[in-house]
């Protein structure tokens, strides 16, 4: 893995499956060319807006391969290693070590709800600990909205201090300002600590108390908007710029539609591949109808 | 798998590990026999209190494995086949199958908060529809307060609906009774769905409302003493062997110690090894302070 510090603007690359619910690998690799292309830095594979956990460790190690053989390079890959089980997660970021990629973004186990922060120690410990790599740099996984876990400063704190280096930063995804400070508060105490955020919406904040950038579901549609407010964060009109990254996120919850069904609506028409609109069971497709009324509101012209 | 509904009480079998957190093969498969010689009618293998969920499917399917070679009959398993992933929990849905056992028992994806009833349907379909053998007996697995998910009960009955015979009964974990009464309405209009509690304190009422049994943590410990209340819950004083089972629950649950590793260190005392007494993280061993509090306080005259 590399030495320094991500930094950037990644998508949690969404996850194309055909009807059988097999990850369709070729759209897959192409849409992986498609975001770095359009501006994203790098991706994070099997993160939240990826699905991840509806695939199976070994569909997922398949699917970093088939990637990384398309001709992306690893460095610009994190991948997303958590599980239920630390087993499982230890399996998942040992295959990102050992395929050269930059870092993990690791789940804490979230089946059992109420742990304690010596339960969560132990687990990423047990994680860090199996894989036993130098080169690992993990991201720990911050998404108490799904998970039901959340890590507070004082498990970050003790992770920092005792894997330095290996315990890389963070991503923060639940959307709170408060919570977003407080990382930014670990990250002071633990140079090279990274704070990412989970909302474009927070990337301009983010990068003003000193974060990393963001990985952001709108990236998967949108990655040209918001590098170019990481590339302009200190210009004067960063505001203006913050808020055109707005308008998809916006619409889509204005909807009520499920969030990363209605992001893979989006890619379909911009790709022209309709399969691109599946996603896996519990998640649902969005009908026809909801379909067309999604796209039909984002057709409107955008506020300037 | 058999033909015959499930009756009797199981045991969600406590799962013993080593230090480095792999699974005590030759300390499980004993255990399993002492259950079975205990009283219980069956074994759950991989269910909540089996930290199931903590342990990758390959683990999972290799303790099964190792359970079966060791004697004890599959007819009396039924495996905890659910994973965040359908196409995991298929894969260990058609292990327990093809292995002859009794049935499985399926938690629905876990990850996504929040699903519709239509996408948790979806999701059992994919399950059934890939395993696609006749033989399947699935127990769909309600434990709302750990899952996050609801199963309603007209979920439930569009299931058996679409699965007749395969949809063959639920386990109601969630320890309220208005729950189990209304498993028990939709049990009346599928003959052959049964009804399981997951809390032996409701084993009475299942029985008397026509439920098929319980699968309870405490069967860990007090296999004899629930399989009385269930051959006895027609006699004059089947109220008095309701209250019989409860002290070691009660005892736990007055500790605030976690109910799963409390269980362990009861076995590991029952059984006099103490290496039973470790649980795989999340979860938190109780120190030898904490197992000295809990097992004094068992050590006291049991309640008339």
């Amino acid at each position: 893995m590399t030495e320094l510090s991500l930094r950037g603007v990644f998508a949690p690359t969404l996850t194309p499956i055909r009807a059988d619910l097999s990850i369709d690998l070729p759209a897959y690799t192409e849409f992986c060319h498609r975001l770095l292309e359009g501006g994203c830095h790098g991706l994070v594979l099997f993160g939240t807006n990826s699905e991840a956990t509806s695939f199976s460790a070994r569909e997922r190690m398949a699917a970093v391969d088939a990637v990384i053989e398309s001709g992306v390079a690893p460095e610009k890959l994190v991948i997303g290693s958590g599980a239920a089980s630390v087993v499982e997660a230890a399996e998942l970021t040992r295959h990102a070590v050992r395929s050269g990629c930059h870092g993990a973004l690791t789940l804490p186990p979230f089946y059992y709800p109420g742990v304690s922060d010596e339960g969560l120690f132990r687990s990423f410990a047990a994680v860090l600990d199996r894989v036993n790599d130098d080169r690992l740099r993990m991201y720990f996984y911050h998404i108490p909205q799904v998970s039901g876990i959340p890590l507070s400063p004082s498990l970050l704190s003790r992770l920092a201090q005792a894997y330095p280096g290996q315990a890389a930063g963070v991503k923060d995804s639940s959307g709170d300002v408060d919570t977003l400070q407080g990382l930014h508060d670990v990250a002071a105490q633990y140079p090279g600590f990274a704070v990412f955020c989970g909302t474009e919406a927070l990337l301009l904040r983010n990068m003003q108390g000193g974060g990393g950038g963001c990985i952001s579901g709108m990236a998967n549609v949108l990655p040209h908007v918001i590098r170019d407010l990481f590339d302009n964060w200190m210009a004067d009109d960063a505001e203006d710029r913050q808020n055109r990254t707005n308008w998809v996120r916006d619409a889509i919850l204005e909807s009520g539609f499920n969030m990363i069904a209605s992001l893979k609506v989006i890619v379909a028409d911009q790709t022209g591949r309709p399969g691109w609109s599946h996603v896996r069971p519990p998640l649902v497709d969005l009908t026809e109808a909801e379909q067309g009324q999604l796209l039909a509101r984002l057709s409107q012209p955008v506020p300037a």
